[in-house]
């Protein structure tokens, strides 16, 4: 199996990965924050490193700011229904968000009339600082960005838009779901109140993990209430880091794993994985624009990921996914991805689209391994 | 290491869960419901063979009911909060209601004027159908009932509450986070409409994992916005089950290692867990009942988990506890259980109790010792 599906989780992960799960498992399965025991504190304090770790390598807040969730999701959720918006507050997001993010804003455009300008990008597909200073007024509360698109792989240079933003009354929440685990994040620097992204993408942890960070000048309301281990006679939610945060038991496994994970991208460097991600997309930019009848969608963006989408002409996306799969062994996705207003944008919003994504484990052999298929499926549907 | 918390986190877990876990991350650790390969085929395979045989376990609903979120205290915030009460509504809870069902309704009592009724217990802890319907009333929307204390251990009948109940124009919420791979549970039978439990108490499965199964009667809004994997151009949720209520990735690794541990509870059989349980549980209460000084809270409800709550005069249980951890290698549970009503009707809100929580990996010798550990530990704090 060649797997080229890495924007929607990575795969494989590092051994340590499941070696880390299986540990918290079968060594320490008790519950971390809730007992005193020798067997809940070591729980306690893997999730606790884990916060410590997670926080140093995005120039983020104190540990207790650091809080998990079962994905980027929810994490973005808490941090969108957290702010406390109401009627007449203004947001401000791209065409390029995620369902992650256009549904909780879209939800509070319906139920709460707040008003949303979703910024779109040039013909290039890059989103000028011009733009983002047009778009923001007295009303705007929030500023929801994703930091690299999962359609086009665009990178939105979000180092600039948090400087711009720093002087205005507002939130700044970014969406690195695409990007952590491979771009450089610097909460601090770039004046970022709020960070989301899961475990399981660029940080190769596994699934069931993602995580918030917020500033230390964020208020914040719980969206989720319950057992939160202290405070526990309080009728309502405790107004505690990280606990009233993080209602129930946590995923002391999973958070194992993404430590361990995270400490994989340590490890191997996170500039080295950039870079092999960098010659992978060349190559395989290069490759596609070879392939008559392929159009890549915003190949030219300064900054990208490694995450291409492109259509093949004359043949339906679904149909050239399957093939490869079943007939090379090759996975890619094929669809709309959670992002419809990026389709919409792209004018790609009834075929979908075809989606490359690779990670540091793929190899320029896979890539073209993948090309020589695609240019056979090419041949094989136009014949 | 006795570990005898078996209420907070059962432990240890069979060897199929970690093996499962692993397996999960390592050979298919791809997004299930998101892409259309082959590993995320085999992702969606293991998270529907999960639905299907946890419904069955309960007499639960079809499949697409069954939702997978991070813990039980989610699943319960889903039940509660995608009911949609409003002001006027009235809910009928008991004192002995986990914060994870307490802490949502006050928030409804504070931000949506609900009112709510919590059912005192009689004086051997027990729930009457009689003062159940004494406080259901035409305006009662809701009754949501723990099926057994994680203080006193008390089972509540919610087979007869759920008989009762039926013809009453309201909805029937079970937190089963006690009984769950412990008790017989029968959606159906007891005309139960949303049925919460976690993954990694009695199911024995990984921490990361709850369950909300909603009958198929019941309409329930998200509470949670995002990525559904389909109808991603809908600006809102789509209502669709499940992917409307399961935003985001799913913990993928906890389900195949729930699925494991529920396997296995079906391996070694209910009756003859609940058998060892019972067992157990009457050599505890045995034993404690022959230590001066030791008063346990409700010992002689008609049926009872092995879940037993007792103090030790003159001592602090905090302190017998670490005692218990830094001497003796024995983890229990001393405080508050996240269950403060439970405490006031009991009046130990200040002192809190010792709980010791048996599972079906723990033994007579264990509870022997730890029984003359107590008594150890009680002459030592005597002298």
């Amino acid at each position: 199996m060649i797997y080229l599906d890495q924007a929607a989780s990575s795969f494989p992960k590092p051994n340590a990965v499941a070696e880390a799960v299986g540990k918290a498992i079968n060594e320490y399965g008790a519950n971390p924050g809730r007992s005193g025991h020798r067997l809940a504190r070591q729980a306690s304090e893997t999730v606790d490193l884990a916060r410590r770790e997670l926080s140093d390598f995005v120039q983020g807040p104190p540990a207790e700011r650091v809080l998990f969730f079962q994905n980027a999701t929810q994490a973005i959720n808490q941090a969108i229904f957290g702010l406390g918006l109401s009627e007449g507050d203004h947001v401000v997001a791209t065409v390029y968000e995620h369902n992650a993010v256009r549904r909780p804003l879209e939800w509070l455009k319906a139920e709460k009339n707040i008003e949303v300008t979703y910024l779109r990008p040039d013909d290039k597909g890059n989103f000028s600082i011009g733009s983002l200073k047009e778009a923001v007024r007295p009303e705007t509360r929030l500023v929801a960005v994703t930091h690299g698109s999962n359609v086009t792989g665009a990178v939105i240079p979000v180092n600039e838009w948090g400087r711009y933003l720093k002087d205005q009354e507002l939130f700044f929440l970014v969406d690195a779901s695409q990007t952590a685990g491979v771009l450089d994040i610097q909460m601090k620097d770039w004046h970022i109140d709020l960070l989301a992204f899961p475990g399981h993408k660029g940080l190769l942890g596994p699934q069931g993990t993602g995580v918030l960070m917020t500033g230390i000048g964020v208020r914040l309301q719980p969206i989720l209430f319950g057992g939160t281990g202290s405070h526990s006679a309080d009728p309502l939610q405790p107004d505690v880091w990280p606990e009233g945060f993080q209602s129930g038991t946590l995923n002391t496994p999973g958070i194992a794993g993404l430590l361990a994970g995270l400490q994989e991208v340590k490890r191997i460097g996170m500039a080295e994985i950039r870079q092999h991600e960098e010659k992978l997309t060349a190559r395989l930019l290069a490759g596609l624009s070879d392939i008559p009848d392929v159009s890549v969608y915003y190949a030219g963006t300064p900054e990208r990921l490694g995450v291409v989408s492109f259509s093949l002409r004359g043949t339906d996306v679904h149909e050239v996914a399957m093939i490869l799969d079943e007939h090379y062994d090759i996975a890619v996705r094929a669809g709309f991805h959670c992002a419809p207003l990026a389709h919409r944008e792209l004018k790609t919003e009834d075929s979908g689209l075809m989606r490359v994504s690779t990670g540091p484990y793929n190899t320029e052999e896979e890539i073209d391994t993948f090309l020589n298929a695609l240019r056979e499926i090419r041949e094989g549907l136009a014949e």
